[in-house]
């Protein structure tokens, strides 16, 4: 059996600051503790560049710590729906992309 | 031209044991060398956390290898079906996703 | 409000060369300087096989650097009909598979 839910991926930067922390820690923290989303994961991406066009690669900028960090979950929709509000207030716009996927269920 | 085909990632965690072996390499041994589907390739998350809500972080827990790991691959809808069913002895409930990709083949 | 975008992903192996350099570098000057697309992110596989069925293993190959390297980005549709179309040039058929997405796009 498939269950539809949505992917979501969020863009950041290891140098990225929040209000209060490091916005990667106030993502978690938002996720984790007030969403409690199912399936979060943190990949560090080895070069990437944004808006502004310039290159971060792992060999020049590992020391300033301004790699691409990408933070993906996904969950059933309404789930999605109330945590995407929530990390609005957090991100710049552009920076989350969504897509639905289909989640396999064992029937027991 | 684009050619369908499903793209299919299931999450495992470093530590994750199968019934013989570590389960990545059972994973891998049954993509592989079972059904040999395309574009095989493993990501290991920085941070993640599971059903449990427990954070797997690389800085706490590198030495106890409890990191995420995401195995992915691609290929046409038939192959996809009779792998994902191979799967399900492996992988508990909940652990795969998939969603449609178009794949770009060149004309000669 | 969402904007439908395209993600691409390209899926290349440390080792490739290009015609005049390394393959990565010549996908990322075509990807930055002449297509300036958006949301540009390289990550790199731990463990992958290709179409010739050959494991990449990072315990095996680090040095050989033959790991698997993912090129994504994601841009509206011209932009990325444009960019598929000089990347065929540099490519193998059947490397690059995308996917519609929705970006999240904040009202001011």
């Amino acid at each position: 059996m498939n269950k539809e839910m949505i992917l979501v991926r969020i863009y950041l930067s290891e140098a990225d600051q929040g209000k209060r922390h490091n916005l990667l820690d106030e993502v978690m923290e938002l996720l984790h503790d007030k969403h409690r989303v199912h399936g979060v994961t943190v990949f560090r991406g080895s070069t990437g560049f944004g808006a502004k066009g310039v290159v971060h690669s792992a060999d020049l900028l590992r020391l300033a710590q301004r790699l691409p960090l990408v933070v993906e979950f996904f969950d059933e929709p309404p789930v999605v729906k109330e945590a995407l509000k929530a990390l609005d207030s957090l991100l710049p716009s552009g920076h989350i992309i969504s897509w639905p996927v289909s989640c396999r269920i064992l029937e027991k």
